[in-house]
């Protein structure tokens, strides 16, 4: 698949991918009369949902990436050119915004608004760490001997991340910067966003290093 | 498999997918005491059920379309003759129909009666849009790489797109008429079908084109 | 695989469904705080994981079927003699029962004691008949053409009828009778028993009929 | 797979597993607002969706076991040398310590406090043997006809099995022994974890007999 069809594929997946995010944290926080365990479960069986839709549909395309962290293990095990790399992570970023401003956009919310949402501290960041660690952990592990699986380990890995990290995983360095533009249910301040971001670049750069031994990966030997 | 047993696939497949969408709303609104996310997730657990199985069920005979904005895609890549197609969709309705008396019936209430449950305006048609065009997407895109993963991915989407979007996401012109035809948890006000039918067939002729342009489609190229 | 292991396997299987539909209800209504929306999606989730596994687990074994209706179904269609339908019958029943009394042990219940919970009347009899109606349509469609995906089709399509039908799609006359002696969530007075049986059986019948014409299949055409 | 890698497999996949199941416990309990239904619902999902994810990526590596009454099991079947069995139980160990404790960091907790949540008599103890017999009649009836289903099949026995067992069906020694040094949702007093433990093992070699005749397994019936 040519290049250019590749990143408009990552721009359409991780707009809906953050659409689907969004849009579902508002809607389960307003439908849930003040549960959030209720809002977090519909939130969490949304992503998984769209999830394994948007992996289905884009997987054969780009590899349904729509995550920077995702991108930055290929190139490191060079699968991707830095430059594709760059271009990847580019049209994923432009994807996340376009996303939040259509989930807003779907509730009747301004395009974007800075989130107030406080997301920090060493608990968060050790969440984020081990969210995106185990993350790639199952796409290395899965793509290895199942990858036709590859959609549904990842959707059912992030239903129970949303639950089993104090951070409810966001494990995206795309999506932790687009939530920051949304005041709703899915939100983190931007003042938060760096923290979570290197957290989840260094969840990801353990996991490639980690996985590369593990699976006796030559690849990723080389690096 | 001959047409008439295909238009009887369509007609009993659809008539499940609306006893499922309407019965379930009914049941889930009469037993989650007043909290609508309990209410929500059941009946979109309920609906992405059902669908699974019925897309299995009734694949391998008719295509399992159970919605005019699909069978209108099918017509406009050529896989499907405007006769064939125009059958489709009545049989499709007369199975919304019939599905959704099935439902009345099994919880006593009369068999149609017009829905008071309003639904307008345009964050809830650029709703519709979008989860129209990600509908055809899905499928689109799966059915290229991944075909048997179809009913999967279409039931995922489906289950997500009921939380991501804020009007739950009708995607289908015979649903849409039928549950209008319902003044339970799934209606819809009869005058305002015709603005969610717009956004869906809109909708789906974008998906249409987007997707034959990003898959290299010779089919749809020739539109 | 000879005929006593066979029958072992649906014993086995048969009363593990049981367990898990009675001591999944159990639980469900101890937990749920009275919301009885709470309640039922854990019991159809429950039961539907359940599903799923016991299935894949006995199907190579004795084909799972674990309910009377889908072994008349496959005695009408000439697949198993009479005599091993009856068999196949009798231990369906001695498992349902003995699954009842294993989750009346595990909650500290006694043993057996009639239920009180009122379910009769024409709309939980069309209930019935659509329930299972709709589980042999799943049946015969899936296995004809996406055989090895039959455990999902069936445990999706009964999360679905827990909550479409208004009777929560009990779809098994062994697992009625065993329920009616179960006076918790998921029972059924004795006394209603017979009605949702003789509309099961109609139910399965009525498919057998319509999807042998549907299919083309000869040895439903022979019946 | 040498054998240093399948231990590092089975500490890593054991810690994330604990992970997931106390960490999710802490979360469903904080966010449930004393509604135990939605709390124990959301820690099923998690547990399963982590489960799906856990298998697909390290079946490959160790086979995925995470479990003692597993790993005995197979010991049994002389599919494992003594010797290897031990090392897997020590790895196991080890790991599901180390998840309590990740999970207790991603909360702010203390590493380690021992549980103070009674579970103790003959109908934990009964619900302990049956959810440990089904977990193994599931590996193993799966296993023979459909290996590519067993983590379909395991995470969704789990599931169903959080909520017909009246334990919550921990089925697993090493997950019983980490969640006594866990004083939160999913924990259980270090006085009774013995009792838990010993039902499960007595589970788990049923099973293997059990399944070993009827499966007509040679390698079982020269135990």
């Amino acid at each position: 698949m040519d290049l250019h069809r590749r990143l408009f594929a990552e721009w359409l997946g991780t707009a809906f991918l953050l659409a689907v995010v969004v849009g579902s944290g508002i809607m389960a926080e307003r439908l849930s009369g003040g549960n959030t365990g209720v809002a977090l479960m519909a939130n969490a069986l949304a992503t998984g949902g769209g999830l394994i839709a948007l992996i289905l549909t884009f997987g054969g395309i780009s590899g349904a990436h729509f995550n920077p962290a995702v991108t930055l293990a290929a190139a490191l095990r060079r699968e991707l050119s830095s430059r594709d790399a760059s271009l990847y992570v580019l049209a994923q970023l432009a994807g996340a915004f376009c996303g939040v401003a259509a989930a807003h956009g779907m509730f009747g919310e301004a395009l974007f608004f800075a989130s107030q949402h406080v997301r920090t501290g060493p608990a968060q960041w050790w969440s984020e760490f081990i969210a995106t660690f185990g993350l790639l952990a199952v796409i290395f592990g899965c793509s290895r001997s199942r990858p036709e699986a590859v959609p549904y380990a990842v959707a059912s890995y992030i239903v129970g991340a949303y639950w089993f990290t104090a951070s409810t995983s966001f494990a995206n360095p795309a999506v932790t910067l687009a939530r920051a533009a949304s005041d709703t249910f899915a939100g983190i301040r931007p003042v938060d966003a760096p923290g979570f971001i290197v957290a989840q670049l260094v969840g990801a750069v353990t996991a490639t290093l980690v996985f590369g031994w593990l699976l006796r990966d030559k690849a990723a030997l080389s690096l």
